[in-house]
């Protein structure tokens, strides 16, 4: 271990956001937490509620949304502007010191235009390996501050992105694994990443990187979850101290460690 | 005059927000400004725009909004959300280095719902002599933050709150007239306070708060600016250096004192 401080980044995602009372008992529990953290949030149903009340049409090709400039707008508005402020309202409330950011706050994610190949994202944006901005996030945790990113970045041009929410709190975990002991929370609707995808209470408590493999060989968790453990062991690699995945409902149980399933090198 | 360091406070309001090539050029005017600085903006007409497109209709009593619930998730959307990011996005193409704000991002700004009397106004927010949080707002400057601020509010207990963009720029100046020498600025669509309504040439230069009961008593002022010159002098008379009150396109001028008409002891 180094003597770096200790920094949790915790994304969740629509089923939370989706649900006011889970949102409010999950951001008193966050609140909770002592020392730095972020948080990372997505979207959720209300901007595809938002689109359809204005008669725009929803577009998704392979379970991304095609953003052009009318849901650009949409997606600005419901995640920067709604569900982050309301967001940091509750943890102001909670006497956590919130501030939303979007990655255009204080330059601190850039990302790219996702190039037009066969499908047209439209104002998709990518991140890459220097997205991340590590002296101005620091500069927002070094302040005391908490910063809560929502899934909107920029790309220095004047031109704001509509980013994958998941990809943005790796980003930032890794793009901070020199500065703190990063420890980066996934929070979906499983309890933690299951041996019997049909049996809830099957979670499996570490996975090591070494196993990662016969896990995958042996079919042992289930084959839509390896995409994300893929990704979590790229962090570890990539200098991410661990990377826990389970139910927003129980993060009270982090602080001792016991937050679902967690992964490390 | 002290050895604090100058703040300069500019506020901008729906006809610079509504038109995109004014805004794009102040906007790289604001950036130029040497010096920490601060920008409020208002709504203008995209949120009444949006509400009309989600069948709300916008209540106005005594040129207030009233701010319904469904009424605070819009302004929240479009002050919050797509103007202020959009705004920022720009000021870092710009190399300004922006952190958008609410009044709930770092607990800068507490306001209180206006009490129902004879009209309820809803979700508005006053802001009291306290609301200001000089600490907060320090730590962004300080930290080299340009902030840019909506004019959504919260009350401390997880409510957002709509609040007038000029109360803001005024409780804003006089907050940090302790820690810094402030100026403030309100952007209108005059070049300055005429001497002649119907002569945009014949703006005053400098009014003394000496002079301010002479011009009134005198009507030499067009009435419907008392409002604003009484606000100003209330602004100056509690510590701000001086307010300057002309238009956002001649922003340029204001590195040589010349903006508009300036108001000072």
């Amino acid at each position: 271990m180094s003597n770096h401080s200790d920094l949790s980044i915790i994304k969740i995602g629509g089923n939370i956001i989706d649900d006011p009372a889970r949102l409010d008992a999950f951001l008193e529990k966050f609140a909770a937490l002592p020392g730095k953290k972020i948080l990372v949030h997505g979207g959720g149903k209300i901007a595809t509620r938002l689109a359809a009340d204005l008669g725009l049409e929803a577009q998704v090709v392979d379970g991304r949304r095609i953003t052009d400039a009318e849901m650009l707008k949409v997606v600005t508005m419901v995640y920067a502007g709604l569900t982050n402020k309301s967001i940091v309202a509750y943890l102001q409330k909670y006497s956590c010191d919130a501030v939303g950011l979007s990655g255009a706050d204080g330059n601190a994610i850039k990302a790219v235009k996702r190039p037009v190949g066969e499908i047209d994202y439209g104002f998709a944006g990518d991140i890459l390996a220097d997205s991340v901005n590590e002296h101005a996030i620091k500069r927002f945790l070094e302040s005391g501050f908490t910063p809560v990113f929502s899934a909107i970045t920029h790309n220095g041009l004047g031109q704001l992105l509509n980013t994958n929410a998941d990809t943005i709190a790796s980003a930032l975990a890794v793009g901070l694994a020199s500065s703190y002991n990063v420890s980066l929370l996934y929070c979906f609707e499983k309890d933690g990443v299951l041996r019997d995808v049909n049996d809830d209470s099957s979670v499996i408590e570490v996975i090591r990187s070494g196993e990662f493999e016969s896990l995958k060989a042996n079919q042992v968790v289930h084959a839509g979850m390896i995409p994300k453990l893929q990704n979590a062991f790229d962090a570890i690699a990539k200098g991410v101290v661990d990377v826990f995945i389970g139910n927003a409902d129980n993060l009270h149980h982090y602080q001792q460690q016991k937050f679902g399933t967690r992964l490390s090198a």
